[in-house]
């Protein structure tokens, strides 16, 4: 057929996968995902689907209706709305109240989870570095900060301490960790790397071309484990301080990746 | 960014068309029209979108919401059913009674129109071969044949003959073409290429396996102009025995290939 000669990579027998966002513009999960089904000699592709707000509750049932379509992922702003469209949630989605995905079972039914802590845990794994044990200092208790203490807490550190600029919320999900993690010594309050063995940052802070630190930092004990999740820059003010002091420091690209993995394996996996 | 090294072809500023049909594996439409897509520089891609029939009405109208969704193409079982959502419907579509596409106005609102018949009018013309002042005489005047007679009608043949097994069928659609294409002479009745410059076929007699003619034929005149809707096989007995005596053919691979520049035409132009 000369006129798909050139086009390998989708047909009529295509499994169909989605990013569900708003903008759509910017998302970079169709190539990345895209390219690891191909890695996987998978016949898939992820392609951009651009819902409104006012039509999101009414298009996602019937997205979900394709019979071709096997998973979505959600951005913003629907991480938290995504939720009412599951059949089942897994227990990091339980604990975060938002889901990033929703992947179709063999039976038909949705499932969903939510990554964006994962892909964290599963960059440090994949460096070697577990959290099992270790006392964590968590900054920025957000969307992205309470995925990543999730899934921090899941890993039995022996303590999480976490920061955020509203009090209010990183108590909140302190009490919210500690009912979940019994043996984890989870506490809201001041940023601290006294008796620290991993620093995260969740915040924004550090983002493109901010060049504050996203608390105030002096010399850095070498043994100390740095994470930013921000991934634009990929070495951050935080990142590059740590370095300065010959730290370990793992960037957000890696989370992006650890992210990406770990959710094809869901998408992939017949359950 | 390694992940995406080896995919170019989808991103978060993707255009999205889609095919919707019941059953969907089978469909070409994917390959072919993101194959035009790229060649038009068009970033751009075309995916099945497998659609049961119990969920159609209410899954379309949430489908053409999606922002970013520029057209869908419509097959087998949908082509009638297709009409219902379209906010204009083109002149061929009109008198067909049926879609196979629905394209984005500028102005937000779905336009529709069936390019069965125009593919092959297209073909033709690519052949240099017009059906101005032609007598025509088609074979089979099912969903194929009757978009061909309608495309064939607008192109203001002398005389266009029309026969099917179901002669209540070919009666119908010749009242119809007659009313709407004054000076064309429209009959319905029996297969003859007596006076007749162009054949059709529009039959399924001649797929596959099948080594029928779609018509009682004996030796043919060198002049007349014969042509197969039928794909598979490329050559088909008809096609067979016109080469057999000098005529010139025109197959159904290209009528699918007319179709798809005149639909990709269609889904860009800015109207």
């Amino acid at each position: 057929m000369e006129y798909a000669a050139d086009v390998d990579y989708v047909s009529g027998k295509t499994r169909l996968y989605g990013i569900v966002g708003h903008p759509i513009e910017q998302v970079r999960s169709p190539e990345m995902f895209t390219a690891e089904f191909r890695r996987r000699q998978r016949d898939a592709i992820l392609v951009p689907l651009h819902v409104l707000p006012d039509d999101f509750d009414a298009c996602l049932p019937q997205l979900l209706k394709l019979a071709n379509l096997d998973g979505l992922v959600f951005t913003i702003p629907y991480k938290l709305r995504a939720c009412a469209f599951a059949a089942e949630l897994g227990e990091q989605a339980r604990l975060v109240g938002a889901i990033n995905v929703l992947g179709r079972r063999a039976d038909g039914r949705w499932r969903a989870e939510i990554f964006d802590g994962l892909g964290c845990v599963e960059a440090f794994r994949r460096r070697g570095i577990g959290f099992r044990g270790k006392r964590v200092m968590l900054l920025g208790a957000g969307g992205a900060g309470s995925a990543i203490a999730v899934a921090i807490g899941f890993q039995r550190p022996s303590s999480l301490q976490l920061f955020d600029v509203d009090n209010e919320r990183a108590q909140a999900l302190a009490a919210k960790l500690a009912g979940a993690n019994a043996g984890v010594a989870v506490t809201a309050g001041a940023p601290t790397i006294d008796g620290i063995d991993i620093l995260l940052n969740a915040t924004p802070i550090g983002m493109l071309g901010d060049a504050r630190l996203p608390m105030a930092l002096g010399a850095l004990p070498r043994e100390l484990i740095v994470f930013d999740a921000i991934v634009k820059p990929e070495r951050t003010p935080l990142l590059a301080h740590a370095e300065r002091y010959g730290c370990t420091t793992v960037v957000g690209r890696e989370m992006m990746r650890g992210q990406i993995s770990r959710m094809t394996d869901y998408f992939l996996t017949e359950v």
